[in-house]
């Protein structure tokens, strides 16, 4: 039986892994920081402290995962950018990956970003053609992880993938992005300003990532893979396509926000890697996701429900 | 007064970046791991064990350093490009930035490696131009330590510098490198086997070395910098030249090991960058450093001194 030990396994994208992970062939650890020990089916939920070496090296000898899924990080939105705690899961990382290996570890997957890459390029961002050069401490520090990582790796023989997040949404989303921003202030009857939103993002579904991490645990590639839908859409549309659907686009104030110096025009991933590696394909159109969330949240404020955003 | 603190001081780099910043207008505080507290003129040596977090705050907010000079690393002959330890070094060095930018300091320059670049490019190394792509764990770590560390020293508005240092060569230069494995066979009567050695290299003195990271103290530049000579030398050249030099052509054995797999043909640094940001240049050319050596050893030799090379 294959043991998988996720990491941040109550976050939001954790939570779509360990479901996903769920309906398959695993044995899974689920842990994060603060958790009372549970089991429910093929999920044992454990706390685990990635801070505390001792904590690790336990649990890890006791359990001696033969896969490892590594997705806690500092995800504060607005301060993750910049938080210092970027060096401390830098390090925690490293730690976590050497004692994985020294307890019979067999595949490492660990959970990386688009901001590894150079985003004045503009182009459709490729794992072995786009340069990586961060600009943001968070981009900084998981490219490094990775760096480090890969190279150790590779030297242990022990197959290792990185899965590049794109722009990511759905259930469990935290207040401080784009969608439950909006979505809330327009379900408050508040106005929502923005940028002019022209700019184009490679927005993808949760669930669509946490299948693309199950793809990488199940395959024994080596190296980086984007994890987005391939599909450009401009943040405007998103915005619009919210503001229809829940009725309030007199609320949607577009362009009363200044752009943010040097964002960039596009940020779109090529995704033919991961597709090439495994049979994983991104299936969910955000589209319809976001006419479909509404919709339920409609039904669900008929009944009274609250109004805080969970989109 | 400017106070910079030097790691790693007692090493082969270390000591010669220390006797070079002592003939300047610096206060230096010269740590090592195991070092017995002392004084002379306006170096103080201090021990301090960069993998105890606690002394690193301890003495560093005593100290408040306003430059840091971090060259403490793995570098034991033949384990250091795969050690595990290249891990415990690159959180490590994290901890100490952080640490000193926590109190006051203004300036960090650290030790990197030409290690970091993608050596299967057939160029000149240009910090600027030329992919990094280790292929080692060792040039992996070091690319990773900078990559996080230029990041948060760019976020802090701290000015920090990389010495890339090529194939530093020099008095204190421990056995187990090619020139003072080559001398020590010769001198010894031993036969000294070798690769064709067609492969040719940046070979740079380690007091232009230590110039060069005084340079990078002294500018505020931000970036990576080449420490190379800008030479190409061929291997097998070194090796004749110390074979003539010791008069023992016969037991140079050139051709009698195998080429590495993978070893590149040619790994010669750009060296612009660092002699327009500041008024550095190498001076010290392999040829007569070679002669006057040999010169300096066997009148050394005829005084009956040990043969245990010291090149």
């Amino acid at each position: 039986m294959r043991r998988v030990l996720v990491t941040g396994a109550t976050g939001f994208v954790g939570s779509a892994c360990v479901k996903a992970l769920a309906a398959g062939e695993w044995q899974i650890i689920a842990t994060a920081r603060k958790l009372a020990n549970a089991n429910s089916g093929n999920v044992a939920w454990r706390s685990l402290d990635l801070f505390d070496a001792n904590q690790v090296n336990g649990l890890l000898s006791e359990i001696r995962p033969t896969h490892l899924l590594h997705l806690a990080w500092e995800t504060t939105p607005g301060t993750y950018w910049t938080s210092p705690d970027n060096f401390r899961w830098l390090s925690a990382s490293l730690q976590l990956f050497q004692t994985f290996a020294a307890c019979g570890g067999q595949r490492f997957v660990g959970a990386g970003t688009c901001a590894e890459y150079d985003w004045t390029c503009n182009s459709l961002l490729s794992e072995d053609c786009s340069p990586c050069n961060p600009s943001t401490l968070y981009g900084s520090c998981k490219l490094a992880t990775w760096t480090a990582i890969s190279a150790y790796a590779r030297q242990l023989g022990l197959p290792a993938a990185w899965g590049r997040i794109f722009f990511v949404y759905g259930p469990g989303e935290k207040r401080g992005r784009l969608i439950p921003d909006i979505t809330a202030a327009l379900l408050e009857g508040r106005p929502a300003p923005c940028t002019a939103g022209t700019q184009t993002r490679d927005f993808i579904h949760v669930d669509d990532v946490a299948a693309g991490f199950a793809a990488l645990l199940d395959a024994d590639c080596h190296g980086a893979f984007n994890l987005g839908s391939g599909l450009a859409i401009a943040i405007r549309e998103i915005a619009q396509l919210l503001a229809d659907q829940l009725g309030r686009p007199d609320l949607l104030k577009l362009g009363a926000l200044p752009s943010r110096p040097g964002d960039p025009p596009a940020l779109v991933a090529d995704t033919n890697k991961l597709r090439n590696a495994t049979h994983w394909q991104p299936c969910i159109s955000l589209t319809s996701e976001v006419a479909r969330k509404v919709t339920h949240r409609r039904l669900a404020g008929d009944a009274g429900a609250s109004t805080r955003a969970t989109t």
